[in-house]
């Protein structure tokens, strides 16, 4: 089995984005060599995740940010951490740290509509990602 | 490291449902040959997940399912994207479009109560979901 | 590939509790003796879960299960399983049962912040959870 990993790195604009970063989990795929197999995506911070989702219509992350938003309400009375991002952490582990996607003839085998997002909750920040292919 | 995968299929019969597709991911497994090792289960629809949870009472779907629905509510004020199932993209990425099992002497080690649900939330349809096994 | 794996064991103390387990995990990692690859920690419960998120400010794991229960209270109208535990499913269901974190260097290659934690949904019990250290 062979395994390659790669650090990359995005900046998030506003509090809450959902960033697309499909093309550039896809070209550490490509460029790892590996055919079959997978690919973990893993997201290291604490106030944002990584999601699949449809990155046909920007309407879509709009819709799961809104709804993250009024379940999770940036303040709430009974948060005791003071650094005035409970929100963040919350949506962090409810939406989960990394995704794992199968790699398929050299590709992502994702759906047609699906692409990978970096999701901030805390931003706008740099933010790093690291993507695991493995495989052979 | 031996990888084996399979494309498997279900039809959903109403808009929300979890189907129990415990028995078809276990003989996955054991026609890959791999006793040690991990199973991936993937949903390549971005309106349907992949969860872990109990499949002895069906009280326990119903439950998932009531809450689900009670928190993502199917029409909320703002909803910008067109097609009228924001509610199930949200529910996607909140549940999960994979989930991981461990093998173990050739069958899935999951927990006694544990089974493997494929998530409808925009049903009835046909859908898709893939089963890689790696190990030795 | 080299394929480790340990099934590890904690008590709860209170029905909702977010206990760290990351020096349990970085063990099991050191003790593998692989240096590059991957680690999945997998819940076998059916109300527990596993999550990374902050683990040095002890306020956060309590605003993620404050707010957990606002969201999922523990007695809603509608719920039909009898053990009366139902909120417990469905959190087992929204942070997922396992979590898998990279391997660098012979170690987890966790963020800066962040904790692995094994979530007690139902507590107070004893917990076994499994770790499969994967890799070379």
């Amino acid at each position: 089995m062979k395994i390659v990993e790669k650090d990359l790195h995005i900046s998030s604009k506003s509090r809450n984005q959902m960033i697309d970063i499909t093309g550039q989990v896809d070209a550490a795929v490509s460029q790892s060599g590996i055919v079959d197999g997978d690919a973990i995506v893993y997201c290291p911070h604490t106030t944002a995740a990584i999601t699949i989702n449809e990155n046909a219509d920007p309407s879509v992350p709009h819709d799961i940010l809104l709804t993250l938003s009024e379940i999770i309400p940036h303040h709430r009375p009974g948060y005791r951490h003071g650094e005035g991002n409970s929100d963040a952490h919350c949506k962090s582990s409810l939406v989960g740290c990394s995704e794992q996607i199968l790699i398929k003839d050299g590709q992502l085998n994702l759906g047609t509509w699906q692409g990978v997002f970096f999701c901030e909750f805390d931003g706008p920040r740099s933010r790093t990602f690291f993507v695991q292919v493995r495989g052979e």
